[in-house]
């Protein structure tokens, strides 16, 4: 027979690797099933507001958590959860190589995914001139010319880090408003290398291989025009992917998933922390703490299930 | 004219640290009034739940927060904060030496303290044979005779390190039942040096400048008796002492701060995190997400205050 788990957690970053630190030291039977190790923290090297860790690397932090989480008996597969049922007391997932976990809890912790634009040839060029991550990806783009698309703190931080690395930046926004904070505006704006094209959209991605144009647009006008670039970096916030959980968890009009101080959705038995979830602030150390919560939340869920009295955990 | 600070903390552990490594980098003008550096990881070696730190000194890790705290710019002043008013819009908090503070927002973050039994010449020997700390302290009755005085976790964890160390351990406790997890029950009732005393409370505490004996009456009988001891812990829990707060804030029946997901308690710009909150977790990584949730929602207080927008902090 196929084995239950106690918890089944979906994620890999700061929430998930919590979440399995605190089932596993309440010794239950822990799966993690990821995409990666570190989500977000992966793509930080300037993790200065994580309190206790020094150190500052996110990707080393997020092995950290890794290790305290396997040495507390977590098991991690690697895959996308791409179902969850509920078709009796227990959950089961199913990956997208078509693998199936059951759990008798589930912590939804897979964070968040960068918003793409819908354009045309899109999704054919992310990766292969296409950046999410200017962070991750700057360096590639050394004396080349790129368009960094949005106007928030992270396409404005994007093209401050491009400014040091790329021949030429042109940074495309669809109006004429900016969100970042203005003295990283400022900065940016007073590059040599940057240039600014506003009230325009990227309409289409075009190449063979690799991206090497794009056409846009200008709002106003509606005059379109191609032009030959490198890279560009969508920089364009991020979106959380709840339409697999819809039918199980309420969420809010921007689709994260709504929880209690508890962790608790809508479903009993089925729990969500970090980036997925409605909390006011995401950070490191707010994801770590709500997946804490649900790791022991998860396990008081069980305890009750089996007739234990659920305590108020480590206060005596 | 006094300065007026924009976060005033009450507290030094990882609620409160954290909360001022918050402020400080949103470049609030900060500081912390405490009577310790590290609050209850101050008590353990053993800190091993805490996501990344794989060190497990509790003392060192809070070294860690307060080095970040101060890098970000937080001011630390020691003493007891024992009176808080809100004349006008501002805070104003003094310390037990008269001392006066004044804040335009405040974090109540100190935390809780041991519970004491209240009995005759109990504030005389606290420090002098009895102690609130079996972690702290075991290693100072060697070969001593000592009385662990408590039924739950904490206690049992307390008799079950002592019988390293103590030639005669007596657990004294006023029913027959226990709340401790069995497993450690099972422990301690093997060891050979432990007794236990039940149905019995600890009336009096007496000695000349140092503990010496303890008068102890049987609950059913009423009968009294007085035997020779050389230490006593004292292993009953924690209280909040929220007596000085509780004109300002909501406190719910065992006397925590009542907060919101924000960390908002009934008084406006008046936020708590950590141990002296509602909280349903105690745990050093919950204590530090609600310490950075009060300080990011303490700036949030103020941006709206001066007309600023409140943004969703680091989400963009």
């Amino acid at each position: 027979m196929k084995k239950i788990y106690d918890a089944l957690i979906v994620g890999g970053g700061a929430a998930a690797m919590t979440a399995a630190i605190f089932t596993g030291r309440k010794k239950l039977s822990t799966l993690l099933l990821t995409i990666d190790i570190g989500g977000q923290n992966l793509l930080t090297e300037q993790e200065e507001n994580y309190p206790g860790y020094l150190e500052k690397s996110g990707p080393n932090l997020m092995q950290n958590f890794k290790k305290q989480a396997e040495q507390f008996g977590a098991k991690i597969i690697f895959g996308k959860a791409s179902r969850i049922e509920k078709p009796d007391g227990n959950f089961k997932i199913t990956l997208s190589n078509g693998e199936e976990y059951v759990g008798k809890s589930v912590i939804l912790a897979y964070g968040k995914v960068p918003r793409t634009l819908g354009a045309i040839g899109e999704d054919k060029f992310i990766g292969r001139g296409i950046s999410t991550c200017a962070n991750c990806d700057a360096p590639f783009f050394k004396n080349k010319t790129v368009v960094v698309v949005g106007a928030g703190n992270s396409a404005f931080e994007a093209a401050e880090l491009l400014i040091k690395f790329a021949k030429k930046i042109y940074l495309i926004h669809r109006s004429e408003k900016f969100r970042a904070d203005p003295i990283t505006v400022d900065k940016v704006k007073k590059a040599k290398n940057v240039e600014l094209i506003l009230n325009t959209v990227v309409k289409e991605f075009k190449g063979k291989n690799k991206l090497e144009s794009i056409i846009i647009q200008n709002t106003n006008t509606n005059e379109t025009k191609e032009f030959k670039i490198d890279g560009v970096f969508l920089e364009i916030g991020y979106i959380v992917d709840t339409k697999w959980v819809e039918h199980l968890v309420k969420v809010n009009e921007i689709k994260e998933i709504v929880v209690n101080k508890l962790t608790e959705t809508s479903t009993p038995g089925l729990f969500a922390a970090g980036d997925v979830t409605d909390s006011a602030y995401k950070q490191t150390i707010t994801a770590a703490a709500e997946g804490a919560t649900a790791g022991l939340t998860a396990y008081n869920y069980l305890a009750k299930k089996e007739g234990k009295t659920a305590t108020r955990v480590d206060w005596d």
